[in-house]
């Protein structure tokens, strides 16, 4: 039952956003429950496996099945047997431990992965580029302007032209939705950038940069480790972006004009 | 580095919220990493024992370690033998499994944790009194002020009066601490309830209702699954507060008023 407490008239959205429990497992194995927009699974399936390091690329991944259960949602994921042998060896050092948060981070030495920094960069990010993508993006949002409960990830070009979009109640798995459907597609992720509409915190820069994505503009604040993290890992990260105006909060260096046209 | 691309004047909060591993270990054994604000640690590690179903009540945490490392904190909580032979089965049953996501949940069916619906509801939330809570926390929000990066949950007494506010870079994180905050004082969770900056999700219903929250009011949307989850655990879920209007999902029956005075 909804109504307004204020007598004032209601203008809420007035459909809500689901959020289903997703059981990933890979060849069969539990490895991770999360909760999910039941949207682009298959694309969240790919983005994940990659972003956290299972799979190499997508060529690793040679079937997703995706089972409707009555609590939630299975992806069984069958993986490269190397890829497998890897992950069973990481699961195997953790045996006995429970983990959560963190994905399989149980000790914080683990917490930040080896990721090389972003490779080939250049001042190739254009600074007005990067308020158009944010300023497409709020446009191209249609689960979370029906339910108000959602994050988005885009793929923009490097002209600022917002190519695709994910949604999920999740950020993190907005951004996975968003990196897994580029790599089905067999798309590069330097020919343009990533915007989020939330905030940037490491694990965000950290998605990013593990799937080499060069440049990360955020709706609202950064933390300062995801500003830490983006320094070392070569990527340009602007944040609080409103309007045409933003800041820059690491390798500023990359936009080929910094100054209004 | 920070600069404003478009020339305008900068108006972006300069301070950065700190993002911390924080890594949850109980009598020695690791059990969880989460980022957090290094705030209110002793809060957070009461209120996560507690809404994670780990401790019975304060009186089963007997000593918390709060130690800094380079890479992060550890929180060494010494807890009862009972609540920890608990603890360990629950483990040895997951050896083997990694987990991540939700907290130590590998399968569906362990998604949902048995919880009694809130004992002693009755018509005594007053609706104005949610949206006055709603207007404090607004103002009583300094790192998010300072940061823009934040969350925050706070306690409210049944006239809407903020008696304490908790702030976290996580929304999951800001709750428990301000439980744990509650608990770690004796105070009871029946005489008031709790607002939240942030969306209503599944999570931040689950742990209300296992602290014995009635009511929950969240400044944003909450999700199909959040509101499910209210109205089986008998607490009364109001969403998308602004000004003071705001959406009741669930158990609106326990507003002793429910129009305007």
């Amino acid at each position: 039952m909804r109504c307004d407490a204020s007598g004032l008239s209601q203008c809420e959205p007035d459909v809500l956003a689901q959020e289903v429990p997703v059981a990933l497992a890979f060849n069969d194995i539990s490895h991770a429950t999360l909760l999910a927009s039941p949207s682009d699974l298959e694309d969240f399936a790919y983005g994940f496996s990659y972003t956290e390091g299972i799979i190499r690329g997508p060529e690793d991944i040679y079937e997703i099945n995706v089972s409707s259960q009555p609590v939630g949602i299975v992806l069984n994921v069958r993986i490269a047997s190397a890829c497998m042998q890897q992950l069973k060896l990481r699961r195997r050092n953790m045996a006995g431990r429970t983990g959560c948060g963190l994905c399989g981070v149980e000790s914080l030495d683990a917490v930040e992965r080896e990721l090389m920094p972003v490779p080939g960069q250049s001042a190739r990010y254009d600074a007005h580029a990067l308020s158009a993508a944010v300023t497409q993006l709020r446009e191209r949002q249609p689960l979370h302007q029906a339910t108000g409960a959602t994050h988005a990830a885009g793929w923009a070009a490097l002209d600022g032209h917002i190519d695709a979009v994910r949604e999920d109640v999740g950020r993190h798995n907005a951004l996975d939705k968003l990196i897994g459907a580029r790599l089905r597609q067999g798309l590069s992720f330097s020919d343009g950038f990533a915007a989020i509409s939330s905030r940037a915190s490491f694990e965000m820069v950290q998605k990013s940069a593990a799937a080499g994505i060069g440049a990360l503009i955020a709706v609202s604040a950064p933390t300062a480790y995801a500003v830490d993290l983006a320094d070392r890992l070569n990527l340009l990260l602007a944040g609080f972006a409103r309007g045409d105006r933003y800041t820059i909060y690491s390798h500023a260096e990359y936009l080929h004009d910094g100054s209004p046209a």
